[in-house]
């Protein structure tokens, strides 16, 4: 039995995405954003970064989204989660590739006061995007040779954790899904029953908007 | 037989460190930043983002320094650098806690111009000091509480990983050595004998001066 603290519509979704991908029993807690909860002294013992998600397993809680989801991938093989024994590296390096590359330079954006702005000046802003933009052209030209899963033919959790960052850019000036790779793979994932039914018990507005691409 | 591109004194000494710690034979290859050979079209169809280490592997080239060191740890069990197999997801999460809070927040810190400037305004310093000062705390509390290595009583990459990662810090205004238990973990690692070793053929300033702590 997992326990999963999220808070709708952030990084935490990608963690329910991938337990509702591997069909194993699990209880939500809301950490409210409104309440300040997650710097809440009981909830920094489990986090001590303050933020979600944290996931409760055997009693012992685990941070940083991209460890959980690879957590849960190779808790559950039958899921088939990790892409073919053989891809092993690969996928390791893409869950490490989009955490450190991509989600990390997120929270930059997202998060002004990490960089002691209240909001970003414009170069700050401008050199956000063109990193995160740089990426996607990255993502597109490896997909567009290799796709359509970033495992080739083979579906693992780096696609949904790569759908939910790219979910993100919904109202940067140019959001993934103009790329059309990375545009194709949302529409593959946004598709299964897990991405709706997370969609749908977080409560959050459908994205993408445009379903017929 | 692994091949390592690599520059002294950078994040590919990490993944060297593991490459001795593995014994496995192992080639270096120097990408001269001097000449800018990371950005050279040949290298980049290795590493697309133009920075080292890659390794390649079985004649495939992999990224990501994290992801390196895990690879290398996995593949070569009998090295222990993984810790206890009931260490194994806790192994996993300091892995991308340290590549995607300290590592890549260090990058901006290195690398102004990923921000848009040619050297940081005052603020923008102050605030990712602030934020790598927050992670030493994080990490001096842990090591004081559960020591002296990430895992304990068990040495991983990990140790190595955060070392490399502490040495970055030795011009800023508060070294990571200044914090007693993460100075601890300095002195056992760097008296390892891997450590020595890949010192000399890299050629790097003894880092830390003082080994009577
Ligand atoms: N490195 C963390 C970052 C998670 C993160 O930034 N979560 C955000 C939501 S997407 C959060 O909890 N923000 C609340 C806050 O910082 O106070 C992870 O990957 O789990
Ligand atoms: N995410 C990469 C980052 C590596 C990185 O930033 N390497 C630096 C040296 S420490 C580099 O190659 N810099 C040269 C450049 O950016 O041109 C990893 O972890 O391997």
């Amino acid at each position: 039995m997992y326990t999963l603290y999220y808070a709708p519509a952030t990084a935490s979704m990608a963690v329910h995405l991938a337990l509702l991908e591997t069909g194993a029993p699990y209880e939500l807690q809301l950490v409210d954003f409104e309440k300040n909860q997650q710097k809440d002294p009981a909830y920094l013992r489990l986090n001590p970064n303050g933020v979600v998600p944290t996931l409760v397993c055997d009693g012992k809680p685990y941070i940083e989204t991209a460890a959980l989801m690879m957590l849960l991938a190779e808790r559950h093989p039958a899921a088939g989660l990790t892409g073919t024994p053989e891809q092993y590296d690969e996928w390791r390096q893409w869950m490490v590739y989009l955490s450190h590359n991509l989600q990390a330079t997120y929270r930059f954006w997202f998060y002004p006061s990490e960089l002691g702005y209240a909001t970003h000046p414009d170069e700050v802003c401008h050199a956000l995007q063109t990193r995160i933009e740089k990426i996607w052209d990255q993502l597109d030209q490896h997909l567009n040779a290799h796709g359509p899963y970033l495992l080739g033919a083979q579906f693992s959790v780096a696609d949904l954790y790569l759908t939910l960052l790219m979910r993100w850019s919904r109202k940067m000036p140019h959001p993934a899904t103009e790329w059309p790779a990375l545009n194709h793979l949302v529409q593959l994932i946004t598709n299964r029953p897990s991405w709706k039914k997370m969609m749908e018990i977080e409560g959050v507005d459908i994205w993408p908007e445009d379903k017929t691409v």
